[in-house]
């Protein structure tokens, strides 16, 4: 006997995603899987809870506020859910040292959790998107991130995108230059972190409240807000700072893996310099990538780089890796602001409603079903007893684009009319042709 | 800089799926969703975290037990990491009246979370795979289910398995023919439910212990026992019971079902009526399904059936479902058991390694690479420098079938050299042929 009612409520930051969105996002998913597999990536899994050891100490202290711990009721162990992608993948590597050969191409579309305040936009479960390659200390391996990145995003349907490109060498360099040291170089990074927020006069005076002298401050404006297309921009910054030998290795490495693009013959429309972009996480060691959707009004799309510390943080050394991650849950946003979406993707895969005419011709209408399924086309089979207007008005309402009608007429002379809702075409075919003929409604005959 | 070492480990019943491994699983995935799509399934997704008040009071207090709570440091909300995938469904469907019609046809591959004693083949966390048609009364639906189930299985490659059916309406008849009434009914259940373990002896001897005399166990052996093929089998529960409307409606429902699974063409070697079969949960309200694989020697690799008093749960009302859930773990297991994988299933995606001859040969190496990924060849470009015999060992190492070798010599006459390491086949083609030449070989030309 059913209980007495209880409120359906989800937890807060929480989704559920109803069959529509799920075409959606699996569509996104299918596409990015697509080129990392292109790519010579390959999927890993890894479980929802970790050990609670195995993620502290590695986000900072106000990140590790937001980490969900799990136990079961007399469970020994303190588990949590995993932050992100990167620390277990980093486990990984230290944990089948013989499974996995380096240089390690993974990715990983999972979500994780976080008890940020959810506010639009934000959620506690979310999916992340990474793939990173461990084991390889080469521009060439950076540029294979770049190559995927830009991949992605034209075969999703973007045009208008920018990834920037900067290096965390060169930024120290600009530093040194200008003459901040220590501590105040961290610092400088948070401030300069701001321009896509506050611009140049915000970070200006920020700077200022930091102390910089106006000299200082003027040595770091002029190099980084420096407008010049492309590989002029590196020329220009060697002129200043061809000496320092931090800025030299920053900047050859740059001039790599725009060698390396280009001989992937990456059009150049895709990316640029921008000497302004920091990525916030303190972990990157050199080239730091960033993707913007113009015109989209939003934060970024893609972040990444090469960090050669964090993943052999469990094996106690350094492993050259670089990778990134796709704000996927944003990118499955603007495909609907931009309608990227195909237009087939219009609420349902099922391309055949099969309609019962009454009692005595269901076991017909089954039969064709079984036909068609046969011949791979997604059939549902109306199940209840309606009359045939309702059974296509659900088709209709449902996004379905074919229905089939099968009253004792057409089953008499083994024959089936179909009907296309899109347009409202109309054929009657013999039996054997079923499938054959929704293939063609399908396709636009 | 890499902090000191930290041991890296699993929490325990979980796993991490190395890529060989989540080549399988996707494979296994992909077949399953290709078949309910078939069928007019829909995906769903809900998340893994759910309030604890909407699972508690559920399962039982037993299972309650094994349940993994959630929270963060200073958060308000009690959670929990979902156990089951029906559960979640009742509040969905509850939850978005307007989004919902119904029939409402969802599938979810999601894993859940259950803190059992781990074990060989028994983890913490696992997915489940579930597909339930939610508000259809009719044995058209529970038909569509069992197609499912075999469809699935046949398009997997398994030839030798068995659906078994039976009624919860008629074993409950069967205990009223036989003088079993009440609470003693459900024991009978319970007693019957361990004949696969224990045989017809084993059964007969429980219920002397529970209390049943000779003469009531001999009327339900003599039932349950009967080995006759199919639809006889219903006939001879006919003799006995005709007079039985408990028993009348449950065998009117098999005969029906199996009519519907007759006009659907659905082999009748892969089903079978199984009267000792029950199904443990108890919230079965009328046909049920358990699906073994024949000489597997494990228990069902499938199970389901109709309950149409637990997707109401949350609107307090009763609507009518049937479904069913895939041991997908233990297929997958069994996969590898019975060599069902594909064989190009060997490791790895990708379809060629681009060998890099030296250091100036490198940027016409990430040329070709790119041309071939722009020929949608699954491509992986090899970003160390070692001598070329170590580049196609790691190849042949992870089971990528072609690899390009692109020296000074093919450079200069604007060749390339292709060799599939499976037979050591090596050609040698025109640039412009590239691709074209890694998709013939790829298809054994």
């Amino acid at each position: 006997m059913p209980k007495p009612k209880i409120e359906p409520r989800l937890p807060k930051g929480m989704r559920d995603y109803l069959p529509a969105a799920m075409l959606k996002r699996e569509y996104v998913f299918s596409k990015v899987r697509e080129v990392f597999h292109l790519y010579g990536f390959e999927p890993l899994q890894t479980p929802v809870l970790e050990l609670h050891e195995t993620l502290m100490g590695k986000y900072g202290e106000d990140a590790e506020k937001l980490i969900f711990n799990a136990q079961h009721p007399g469970g020994k162990e303190a588990l949590s859910l995993r932050y992100d992608l990167t620390v277990p993948l980093a486990r990984v590597v230290a944990q089948y040292p013989n499974e996995i050969a380096l240089p390690f191409k993974r990715y990983q579309i999972s979500p994780v959790w976080r008890a940020e305040r959810p506010q639009k936009g934000r959620y506690r479960e979310f999916y992340q998107c990474d793939a990173d390659i461990v084991g390889a200390s080469g521009m060439n391996a950076d540029a294979e991130i770049v190559g995927v990145v830009i991949t992605v995003l034209r075969r999703l349907g973007f045009e208008n995108f920018t990834v920037k490109i900067n290096n965390r060498k060169l930024l120290t360099a600009i530093g040194q230059y200008a003459g901040v040291e220590g501590e105040a170089l961290a610092n400088l990074y948070r401030s300069i972190d701001k321009f896509d927020k506050v611009g140049a006069e915000g970070v200006r005076e920020e700077l200022i409240t930091r102390g910089l002298s106006d000299e200082v401050i003027a040595r770091i404006m002029e190099l980084i807000t420096v407008e010049l297309p492309g590989l002029q921009k590196l020329a220009y910054l060697e002129g200043f700072m061809g000496d320092f030998p931090a800025a030299c290795e920053a900047l050859d490495e740059l001039h790599e893996l725009i060698a390396h693009l280009q001989a992937a013959g990456l059009p150049e429309q895709y990316y640029d310099f921008d000497l302004t972009m920091v990525r916030g996480l303190s972990y990157y060691t050199g080239p730091i990538f960033e993707t913007v959707v113009n015109e989209a009004g939003m934060g970024s799309v893609q972040g990444g780089g090469r960090y050669d510390d964090l993943i052999g943080l469990f094996k106690g050394e350094s492993i050259p890796t670089t990778g990134m991650a796709f704000g996927i849950e944003r990118i499955i946003d603007l495909m609907d602001t931009f309608n990227l979406y195909p237009p087939e993707l219009g609420g349902t895969l099922t391309q055949a409603l099969v309609t019962v005419f009454s009692g005595e011709t269901r076991f017909e209408a089954e039969k064709l079903a079984a036909e068609l399924r046969g011949a791979d086309i997604r059939t549902e089979l109306y199940l209840q007893d309606r009359k045939l207007g309702q059974q296509i008005a659900h088709a209709d309402k449902k996004g379905i684009p074919v229905v089939a009608l099968l009253g004792p007429d057409e089953i008499a002379s083994e024959q089936v009319k179909f009907k296309r809702l899109t347009d409202g075409r109309e054929i009657i075919v013999a039996r054997a042709e079923a499938a054959a003929a929704v293939q063609a409604l399908l396709e636009g005959g």
